[in-house]
């Protein structure tokens, strides 16, 4: 499938808005539509030139879509998609965005939805909304497509494809595990970190570089995080490994057992190699 | 007082080859001279034209020296430094770059010398050796000194200042506590995720940005690393600390308990935006 001639963006933040902007920027581009509860984005991005229309209620926004980008956090996204669904255009192919893809898929399968295919593209800031969106934000980057039938499938690969990205195929399950490895429970850490030096009345001036890196994730969107950790089972497992690692290194450095806590530095640094 | 007329460099690694290239840089440069264990860095070093002598021994290095510079990990600097003390020309001025400054500071103590003040300087690398040596690595970095007899403290605050570093006071007591909260801890955060990822047969390639972050630091040296934890009674109860607040968050997630995940996403979110 070649791409779309008409996108409709529910959502427009960080994703929605880096989405309208790169797809602004291709060769003939589609015309694009975006629509958000308050209207605020959509208004300034037509302002700005980057999309067409934004309509006023969401039946209007997905008038004519061929391709339809729900781009909001996990809980929105799960609440609008039986509207979403029940409103595309007959021919219209939906996706998503969501960093969770198993919950998504499956109130896609119980609303007997054939259309969708789910996709997580693997960029990201810590800064969110409109402001921050960028055209080059998903140049690169690896996106996850969940299966579906063909064609859907397709269509979303394309627009991907089109925009820079490189869509791999995964199981909505197996991505979520290894997006809680990857993804989510370093974000925790990151956040745990930076609220422990909070606490210790230890301010960003007093880090280094390794320590700047490492809480660089905490000034994420609090909201848009506990929604989606609300809805992983996958990060509370991952989580209690990590404690427990952490725990047996204390004792380990506290026992002077050295071999155990170099073992460990070790092995991270192998997986860094490799 | 100005900068020194002629440094020795013990260490020729990251630190000490940065200095060293960093020292070169500056109007009417300091004759410098570096010894390692092995020769090899300082053989490689003399040959760039970095430094103006490799001597054989260190007794050879340290003569005709205003200001030694130890830039050997903890251990070896632990090791090295009566020898050092001893052999040090009547005049000069003995600093270091430790990461910990209590252990350093309580063994040239103990050796009642008093032409000493330690220095860290809070900039780095996940690499090492003198192959990673850069002239830029200190510019604009903080520099922690520990308190000494006036002379020493202002020699070395001098050095630090001609390179573009920043200089700033601190207890070693104090500033080792705090290290091990900015620095220490979230090296081992970073050296553990890894060694998880490890264990679970996930690659760097399936990391975004946030991942690849987490975990840039698992590539330092772990011999390196091993030996500055052993000599830290304070990372312990700071790991300690991070492990259970992970296991909280944990059965917060585990019981639904989305109120307590958002407290500590948005107090690090607080401490990001300070």
């Amino acid at each position: 499938m070649s791409t779309p001639r008409s996108v409709t963006l529910v959502g427009l933040g960080l994703m929605g808005g880096s989405l309208a902007r790169a797809l602004r920027g291709i060769d003939r581009p589609p015309r694009i539509a975006a629509w958000t509860a308050t209207g605020i984005e959509p208004r300034a991005a037509f302002a700005a030139g980057v999309i067409d229309a934004a309509p006023r209620t969401l039946a209007e926004a997905l008038e004519g879509a061929d391709l339809v980008v729900v781009a909001t956090p996990v809980g929105a996204t799960l609440a609008l998609l039986p509207d979403i669904l029940e409103r595309a255009p007959e021919h219209a192919v939906v996706t998503d965005v969501c960093s969770l893809k198993a919950p998504i898929c499956e109130a896609v399968a119980a609303l007997a939805f054939e259309r969708f295919a789910g996709a997580h593209p693997m960029a990201g800031s810590h800064e969110s909304g409109w402001a921050a969106a960028r055209a080059d934000l998903y140049h690169g980057a690896v996106v996850w497509v969940t299966p579906a039938a063909p064609g859907p499938a397709a269509a979303v690969r394309s627009l991907w494809s089109a925009l820079g990205a490189h869509p791999e195929s995964i199981d909505p399950g197996v991505h979520d595990a290894l997006m809680a490895r990857v993804s989510h429970v370093p974000q925790v850490l990151a956040s745990t970190l930076a609220a422990g030096l909070r606490d210790a009345g230890i301010t960003r001036a007093s880090l280094g570089p390794g320590g700047r890196d490492m809480t660089r994730l905490a000034a994420s969107d609090p909201a848009l995080w506990s929604d989606l950790l609300a809805h992983s089972p996958h990060v509370v497992p991952a989580l209690r490994g990590l404690s427990d690692r952490l725990a047996r290194l204390a004792d380990a450095l506290a026992a002077g057992d050295s071999e155990t806590v170099s073992r460990c530095l070790e092995a991270g640094r192998e997986w860094s190699a490799r």
